[in-house]
């Protein structure tokens, strides 16, 4: 029988998709997303705009309406902002412009999954150096991996999912001076940090800083993100990615957030930070959890009750949370998300409840 | 001075952008979009749907609403279906997961530009076949390339923008047998031929097939396409298709045209169907030109006048075409997309007065 498969790349048909169950619990604190709807104005004023397009005619080849304010927003130069279908889009083209047989990219694990699958698919090679014991960044033993492996990218992601560490600015500047190659930030919780790397840009030529519509500015459902790099270095991004890659309803909403922001989704950062730290505080206060200080908009916990066994009992009472125990380093760690006051509560409640009896370390 | 694109890979760097000039006419047929906008319905439904969900949380991991409509409308079965952010998207996938350095991509040109880019990037080698004089696909000159460069993906695209050319069902049963790769049929414009080679589907698992909303869908704006192929085929896609790709309103769009397409969409194909053939007729009685009968919702046309020249005087009129001539043998050619009859007799009018003077062929 002809295989036919026989085209796709070796490493395609070894690697398992990256998937996620598509659970729905009525508390929803399992994706990092901003709890709350995108404010109603925001949502109003897109519709409007949408009413009023034609849908049958193509977007902007390249949104530059929507690069302009993102330079306004961001204080950087327009034409070193590319916006893209999510983050993750932009991530990928910066990964196809650079990585092929033979080309490594560097990571630090625990982290987001999907710059390990799309390298693999690149055929580059992953280069992994493991989180400290207290999850902060190993900068010494990243920059050996430079000197030994002279990867093409080198991905941090800051503050890093799932763990919440953050690199300062001095760490990557290290990194940045040591390496040949690129380093890119993955800042898609950066406004729950209260820090961007972006003032470095100027400095370093081989910085490329990713950031998100999904999560602070409370648009996941439309996909929007966006790279801030050197004009040259943004140029060469641009050419992996597609034409009309943001579609006109999503580049609309985006624009309207930027324009609503200071008004109506800072806020919402405020609060979600206020509330990481009181149930950073109470997860503190029950015994058998361990919730690990974090600059994002969730934290991990030390739990111990098998993860597995935590998210059957709170899903059990309808709250979804993400069991990251598959995770390197992660084995006793589940992930929650910051949800809405009465959400924490909620959860605070049930997990007071599930590790009232039989806590045994 | 540090290069700080050291990184890059040495063919992207030489590689030219890909890119068009945003002009917009008062009557734009430049893109081959659907000349009417979105019918009201689909976009009140929507924007219905729009309304009532939460913004802040991702779309579904996979979309398997859409999924389960697209099977019904292709007579597909649903794990053979990936729908995508347009169907360059899912192009783009089906490349990253076959083409590396040393893979070879077929194409058949003059075609749309962005195989080449794509393939590019990835570091695959192109190998093109030019179509015959008639611009009818050069079936046995694309055998021997196969036989020739193994190549891991063959694209056709029928009806081939730019020149409207199609393929045949037997045409493509002996690419497909003739190659150990994958044959890829972007059948962005397969609504105004009255031809699928879906039916081809369950016979060659080495077939993929892409369609997009852009076109007959009306709903370019949205970014809609989708891939239908043999479930290990599209399993094997799906790898290097970033989760959440589709942006939860683009998914309600389609959905909502899926639902509406009989009595909405498809009277807007057949009238563009008709008025493909009046434009053909009448542009064939215009001294200088002889337009290309097309399968497609636009033609070229090959002008006694320097198609730059034609596209000047016809922007002075407000009327926006593409200058094709820059394409492989088609430098005596423009293209025009077939618009709403008012528009189509704005462009006869022009051409007419462009061509009553001067002809010299």
């Amino acid at each position: 029988m002809v295989d036919s498969l026989k085209a796709i790349k070796a490493r395609v048909r070894e690697l398992k998709p990256y998937s996620l169950t598509p659970d729905r619990g009525l508390i929803k604190i399992n994706q990092n997303e901003n709890p709350w709807d995108a404010p109603a104005r925001v949502k109003e004023r897109t519709i409007e705009a949408l009413r009023s397009r034609a849908w049958s005619r193509y977007p902007d080849f390249v949104p530059a309406s929507l690069h302009e304010r993102l330079a306004h927003f961001s204080n950087w130069t327009p034409d070193g902002i590319v916006a893209g279908n999510g983050s993750n889009e932009l991530i990928q083209a910066l990964l196809m412009v650079t990585v092929g047989e033979g080309r490594k990219v560097l990571i630090s694990e625990p982290t987001f999954a999907l710059y390990r699958q799309i390298s693999t698919v690149l055929n580059g090679d992953i280069v992994s150096v493991p989180l400290k014991d207290d999850f902060s960044f190993d900068i010494p033993a990243l920059i050996d991996a430079i000197k030994q492996h002279a990867p093409a990218v080198t991905i941090i992601c800051s503050p890093n999912n799932p763990t919440g560490s953050v690199v300062t600015d001095l760490e990557l500047e290290r990194l940045l001076e040591a390496t040949d190659g690129i380093v890119a930030v993955d800042e898609a919780y950066f406004d729950f940090s209260g820090h961007s790397t972006r003032s470095l840009l100027s400095l370093h030529r081989n910085l490329a800083v990713f950031r998100t519509f999904s999560k602070a500015m409370a648009m996941a459902a439309l996909r929007v993100g966006y790279l801030l790099a050197d004009p040259a270095l943004a140029k060469e991004v641009s050419k992996a990615v597609l034409p009309y890659n943001l579609n006109a309803i999503s580049q609309a909403g985006a624009e309207t957030a930027l324009d609503l922001y200071e008004e109506e989704l800072r806020p919402l950062v405020d609060a979600i930070v206020a509330e990481r730290n009181r149930l950073f505080v109470a997860l503190s206060q029950i015994e058998g959890l361990v919730p690990v200080a974090s600059r994002a908009n969730f934290m991990i916990v030390k739990s111990a009750i098998k993860p597995k066994s935590v998210f059957n009992e709170l899903l059990q009472r309808d709250i979804l949370i993400r069991d990251v125990s598959g995770y390197p380093m992660l084995s006793d760690y589940f992930r929650v998300s910051v949800g809405r006051p009465e959400e924490n509560e909620a959860l605070i409640t049930a997990l007071r409840e599930i590790f009232s009896h039989s806590v045994v370390w």
